[in-house]
């Protein structure tokens, strides 16, 4: 699929590489790969035509720094060393607590943020970070190589690199939403202008989806004027379906999938709405659980012959704000559970232990699944559902998602916020018929996996060289 | 000014009204008339042209509703007395709960809104009482008559009118900035199209600034597909410098100059930053107050030779977000002043009981102005300052409020979330040569005071009738 070209080499910048490693009592270092559609795409490309692919990664834990002081690596990978402090600023500190909130537009602008001397010193580590990715880049470098540098912790990356090596074709690829311009410009001026110029060192600039696409030309516009010729793109990555097929039948899927049927309970009729996410703030999980009280109480019917499965996962919980979110998504499955209860019947099935064979499990079982962020770049559960799911379930999806795009005409569509449309949302795809909904699956399957993660990798490569 | 035409009748619709009732111990109601541009405005029509004016409104209080009873009122004014449970959640659960929030993007997202059966039923209220303005109203006016609905409060009476009465011209003005479509969509949908169609009921759809006039017309063009043929205009509305420089130089305020120069100390050659605000979340006194830390922090030459004059005066401390967001800017008052303060030096001089005096004398004094909300319509402090400064005043202006767009130029405008860079405006500010802020503050005055509030009444009044 890839156009025909020389054999040339491709470099890939991201905070996490495709393997990490763990320090054994023995003092070994073990090695753990992980998966995702860069670890995809890489692994497509070469195959055909002679391509070599280097990643460039930060070292994130003891692990991995060890591994860079012993001079162990996977070949086609390259850690960086960073000061553990340098990229705790630059990680948590910009990326995770700055850029994050302001593409989701988490704040509560009252009294957050406040640009102080905190923030300050931790943009200086987030450029000190960038600019080690951007001089590796460099020094790694063949001529006319091409580098797709990741996502908004390496915003900076191209516009550095563009000007240690202009003979590159250099990529920018935002995985997040990007902010509407008036939520953006509350970055400091000079904060803003450098994330734009950043991006805009890329020749392509490319997002999960057109809206988001269309949010950061218009920030370029209004801020910097245009976007100084930079390509802007967009590939809307897909869910990987043999992947998905195969792991979801396995044993230990059919394992969690009766152990999840006992928790359910109700001798199998009960419907089931599943929701599998991370506990992070833009998951819209308490919501999730409102609407599904108030379907308990405006519709009574469905007392004791449904169940909401709710896995929320931990995330970030070395921050006030995610922990007490988390807490408030804990304190509220219990509300619901105390008040509508009955020996027999727990109405909400909370796990908070990460587990993908149990995920899948629930994406198999699912009647319905709710995937209601208040904005997410793209949501992948939402492409992963219907390619496993047994029996078709309904999709209760928001608009804010990306996978809305994609997604949307075969989907129930709710406004995050809106809690009684929700709730309505849940009633209509439970009462939804059984023909109608396995037709709908079998439309969202098709659209979810049209462009699967080697493709969506490929693709890119394709368009930045064209 | 206004274009030749028969003597006519003027309405305006309004929540609040020119005048109030407080029921005296002796059962007597006093009547106690209020200002501001509409009250401006409506003394000046009829004066030349005949015109017969009606200002509608809400009781507000019990006094307002015992007046009603009595069949006590002023000419010109017809109070409505709505059931108080259905004013209070029109007026405080919808109108000041989520319809303010939501055009100064103020929630905290995350959790907030979450638009459940409470704010269904307060949503209810809120019909009901737009529907107790339209009804009056249509009841009211006569042929021909022009109808001047204000604000978010009413934002459904134009549309509800228009079908009671679609011979009457009918204008409806927003005093608040307008959301962006992102923000403006968490609205329910429904809710959503009826806020738009209601103002679109209007002929002439007016607001503060471009800016905020371009948001709304952008929510209409996403939301609905289009402005229906409403024409959509922009009056800024202007400081009343007459009132305010003879208001200004009166005893009182000559009282109050005096116990400030007191409080600021020094013998008269301390700087003096002065803020005078409601303890409002969008109007941004807790981050004002870290950049005047920050200033004394990164320009220790400024300690003892500058005093913060901040009057955060009490606003909606039903709530206990508003509640909270007082105490903190209390806390941080007392912070910086345990930190820096010395015998004869207090860094901040904060007072939060309301006195108009003292807000003017502090007017006079000041060297600098901090006005830096987060989100404004307007900002009528930004106006009115440069019309009574004694010596001339330096503005440090944040972009988001509305005065910007007509104050910008001799402003020294800030990023209101940028505490650093709003530290050093006030450095800059500070430091600014005499020559140079005394023709600034000339300029400013005469920007501010372009549109005076008559005039304002008027061209709109003009523009309705074209």
């Amino acid at each position: 699929m890839v156009s025909e070209h020389a054999a040339a080499q491709i470099l890939v910048a991201s905070n996490r590489g495709p393997v990490t490693y763990a320090l054994e009592e023995n003092g070994e270092l073990s090695a753990k790969r992980g998966g995702g559609g860069l670890v995809s795409g890489l692994s497509a490309i070469g195959d055909s035509d002679g391509d070599t692919a280097l990643w460039v990664c930060a070292a994130l834990g003891d692990g991995d720094r060890e591994a860079v002081r012993r001079g162990v690596g996977e070949p086609g990978v390259r850690m960086l060393d960073i000061d553990p402090r340098v990229h705790a600023d630059a990680y948590n500190g910009i990326a995770n607590s700055v850029l994050w909130f302001v593409h989701h537009m988490l704040y509560q602008t009252p009294l957050e943020p406040a640009f102080g001397p905190e923030f300050r010193a931790q943009w200086a580590s987030y450029e000190a970070y960038n600019r080690a990715f951007a001089e590796a880049l460099a020094q790694s470098a063949g001529a006319d190589a091409a580098v797709l540098v990741q996502d908004y912790h390496l915003a900076l990356v191209p516009g550095m690199l563009r000007e240690l090596r202009p003979d590159l074709r250099i990529g920018h690829f935002s995985h997040t939403p990007w902010a509407p311009v008036d939520y953006f410009r509350m970055l400091p001026d000079d904060v803003a202008e450098q994330l734009l110029r950043g991006i805009l060192g890329a020749d392509r600039a490319a997002f999960l989806t057109g809206r988001w696409a269309d949010a950061f030309t218009e920030c370029c516009v209004r801020v910097l004027g245009g976007t100084s010729g930079t390509r802007i793109g967009v590939h809307g990555l897909g869910a990987d379906a043999d992947f998905l097929r195969e792991r979801s039948r396995r044993a230990d899927v059919e394992e969690r999938l009766v152990a999840l049927r006992e928790q359910i309970g109700g001798s199998g009729d009960r419907k089931v709405i599943v929701r599998v996410d991370r506990t992070e703030l833009s998951k819209n999980i308490v919501r999730g659980l409102l609407a599904y009280r108030e379907l308990l109480e405006s519709h009574p019917e469905w007392r004791e012959r449904v169940v909401h499965v709710a896995f929320a996962y931990p995330s970030r919980q070395d921050l006030a704000v995610y922990r007490d979110y988390t807490a408030e998504v804990q304190r509220l499955a219990d509300e619901i559970n105390s008040a509508y209860g009955v020996e027999g019947w727990t109405p909400v099935v909370l796990h908070v232990k990460d587990d993908f064979a149990r995920s899948l499990a629930a994406y198999r079982l699912a009647d319905v699944a709710l995937v209601n962020p208040i904005r997410d770049g793209m949501n992948l559960v939402a492409k992963e559902v219907p390619v496993v799911s047994d029996e078709g379930c309904v999709l209760v999806l928001s608009r804010e998602a990306g996978a809305y795009e994609e997604l949307g005409e075969d989907a129930v569509v709710v406004n995050p916020y809106d809690v009684m449309g929700t709730a309505t949302a849940l009633h209509t795809a439970l009462t939804m018929p059984q023909e109608e909904r396995a037709e709908r699956t079998k439309r969202l399957a098709a659209a979810a996996t049209a462009l699967p993660p080697s493709q969506w990798f490929l693709d890119q490569l394709r368009a930045l060289r064209a």
